[in-house]
């Protein structure tokens, strides 16, 4: 078991599954670089009132105390502290905050923890570590982010030892428009319970609906009719059209998606598709909105998800509208590593040890060891001056493939593969690594 | 000013200062990886009464609550739960949790932020970020790693943009012993009186020690005369046998340093020195502890810290000695960004723009930075199809060094250096960026 967690909700990984982490976000960051979003961290704390200013999510923000407030009247003045709960909202308050600083329109990765006081269970944790991308412009942001930053997701995503990933695609503006051409004043409440509908089904998204928003049953049949339209490219909106509702809005969102789905497919084929189901509980998205299925892993549910928002952060009359998607990291290493999908070729990153024959010639080990590591590969010198076996068992039990004694007398400098048991003379100064041994390397199990 | 803060003392950096830490935070990485430490991460909160084992900082906890816990008694009730603040008393969890799924002896690196709660004032931060490495094993530690340890840092620091560092070193029973041979009892006050040497100086340390220590002026003095005592090499020790003092553990304690010093002075001529009035505050240190120094910033305090600990973590019969260091990154990086010590070339990852001559055109403009980056070149399309000129003002904004013209009719596909002016034909497929303009790079103001 690579997962360990002695408090609910808080998951820590042993040695080799935090390479396995590192080597995910290490290539998340890479792909991230490589398109030009600059890195970004926020404090991990919020004031209570920002925090509270979007979503519904308020029951599961971690307020902060200090332990020993000798006045706790100053406390209760202050303005309380509260842990993040997403990278979305600070990232919106450090766009507002700077905006005189930034050159838009702007690109950022952010690759942090984040903390939900909720109740903890499979794949759902209180503590967990987020990828997010987001651009933001000032004023008007240009239409093709809007299948970019979902590709981009999708590259990350496949350079990840994953199934086959793709990104569903739906847009806000067809779900109202929708809702509204059926006849409901009030089309949140409508998209909240369909947001139910992979839980729950159709019959009891039905129900809710009647309850709920007070649809009558075509109302509520026509809701589900949409959301069963689903495709890869540009024909959901005759679909869509077939359903006999009309409405601006709804013109305005088919048309958009119809872009996003067709330049997309130019693009990257198969990457993105038109899924009308995809809701997305947070209030500030005005736009497109993301949610994405690994292959075979439906129970997981979306691993990366996100939207376009129009006015999360704004001053005066300046807004910053954005478009972003957001990696759940512990829940996919969480899940990789659960069910030993993938694991590391060793739990350290050295490559060699360097034997010590005796405490006194510690320094000529300790000598080849910087010779190596100076050459670019990760080497120590054997902790204690044991007999070699037990210096080789060290370097078994860790996964370290290379064992180097140093020249002693007579005798030649010499590596051996432990793996194989193959030994030869070898000089620390020239001496090269098999590239895939150098560092440790992620293994697939399918 | 590449430092902001809205909210004191929780530091936040422009895209050219996280660019700057991103590449210390690899840099130290790249250190300990070569040097075979495994990274770790711990969950940023611990149970408060792990928090409050050890040290004497128990009133700089921040305390987590839910903003909406239903049942008041039930969070009474449960286990409280407080942000870390530090990264070894979670490491000595961590240790005994899982005891039995690690090889010893454990070296690991750990990157993260922690918190504390006291005032914030320069340089000192209620959030910021340690880079730290231990070696733990079971029962017994060699002693080789007091002085490896401290190596490894400086070797790590040395990597930096920093003036010359070196570590100084001194051990607990050296003090312990020698306040015990004067004739205190309880050396513990001493220390602490003694750790403030450098903040009030001489004159009220013997007050200090006088009142609070019921120390005689003869034995203040003795006190302030080994604090005063240091070396690079091993003449220390007999500096401190004239003042006269016997004891067995100072007998240990300076035994242990000499061997410290001596085989760092083999290794690494001037990286460590014996400064006989480092005593650090936590009360878990029980030999070597360290404190670092670089040169011209003596007001920043020491930027890496650290000790042996031999009961910091034990289970029933079996203890867990460890050592380790702890390098204050934020502390670091906000002097070297509030100084404009050093910069990054450009505030972005791009090195590449892509001109759009048309938005109907963008799908070849978006093809050629694919193809760039194929090659490991960070590329991105312009986000409009604006006039030339200003594209090239977007690149120029934001340090892109390359604006590219994809090929447009009789026009052939061209590249412009920015900074020169130089443009000249090039093909996507074998055009070969300077390396240093490749990626952002650290710019030192010296």
């Amino acid at each position: 078991m690579a997962r360990i967690a002695s408090l609910s909700g808080f998951p820590e990984w042993l040695p080799v599954g935090r390479i396995v982490e590192n080597t995910v976000l290490d290539r998340l960051r890479a792909t991230f670089e490589l398109h030009g979003f600059a890195s970004l961290e926020t404090r991990g704390v919020e004031p209570l009132d920002q925090l509270m200013r979007k979503g519904a999510i308020d029951k599961e923000v971690y307020v902060l105390s200090r332990l020993q407030e000798t006045d706790p009247e100053a406390s209760r003045h202050s303005r309380q502290l509260g842990l993040h709960f997403d990278l979305t909202v600070p990232f919106a308050r450090y766009v507002t905050e700077n905006a005189g600083k930034l050159a838009f329109p702007f690109k950022r990765y952010q690759i942090q923890k984040v903390w939900r006081g909720e109740r903890p269970q499979d794949g759902r944790f209180r503590e967990f570590t987020q990828a997010d991308i987001d651009v933001v412009s000032q004023g008007t942001l240009p239409g093709h982010y809007e299948y970019e930053l979902p590709l981009i997701m999708v590259e990350a995503l496949r350079s990840l030892p994953l199934p086959p990933v793709h990104v569903l695609v739906n847009n806000r503006k067809i779900v109202e428009g929708f809702y509204r051409g059926v006849g409901f004043d009030d089309p949140t409440i409508v998209m909240r319970v369909i947001d139910k509908l992979d839980k729950i089904g159709p019959q009891a998204v039905s129900s809710l609906l009647e309850s709920d928003a007070h649809a009558t049953t075509a109302q509520a049949e026509a809701c589900l009719a949409l959301a069963a339209i689903n495709s890869s490219d540009a024909s959901f909106a005759d679909q869509v059209y077939a359903l006999g509702i009309r409405n601006s809005q709804l013109d305005e969102g088919l048309a958009e998606l119809v872009q996003v789905i067709e330049a997309a497919g130019g693009l990257m084929p198969g990457a993105l598709r038109a899924d009308l189901k995809v809701a997305r509980g947070l209030d500030y998205y005005t736009g497109s909105v993301y949610e994405s299925v690994l292959e075979g892993h439906d129970s997981l549910g979306s691993i990366c998800s996100g939207g376009r928002y129009d006015s999360l952060a704004s001053v005066g009359q300046m807004s910053y509208p954005g478009v972003g998607l957001s990696i759940g990291v512990s829940r996919l290493i969480s899940r990789l590593l659960g069910e030993n999908l993938v694991t590391a070729s060793r739990s350290v990153p050295t490559a060699v040890l360097v034997a010590v024959s005796e405490e006194a010639t510690r320094p000529v080990s300790s000598a080849v060891a910087a010779q190596l590591r100076a050459r670019g590969i990760p080497a120590e010198a054997a902790p204690s001056a044991d007999k070699f076996g037990k210096q080789i068992k060290y370097a078994d039990k860790r996964g370290i493939p290379y064992v180097w004694f140093p020249a002693a007398g007579s005798e030649p400098s010499q590596v051996k593969d432990i793996r194989s048991g193959n030994q030869m003379d070898a000089d620390p100064a020239t001496w090269a690594i098999p590239e895939e041994d150098r560092w440790p390397s992620i293994i697939v199990n399918v």
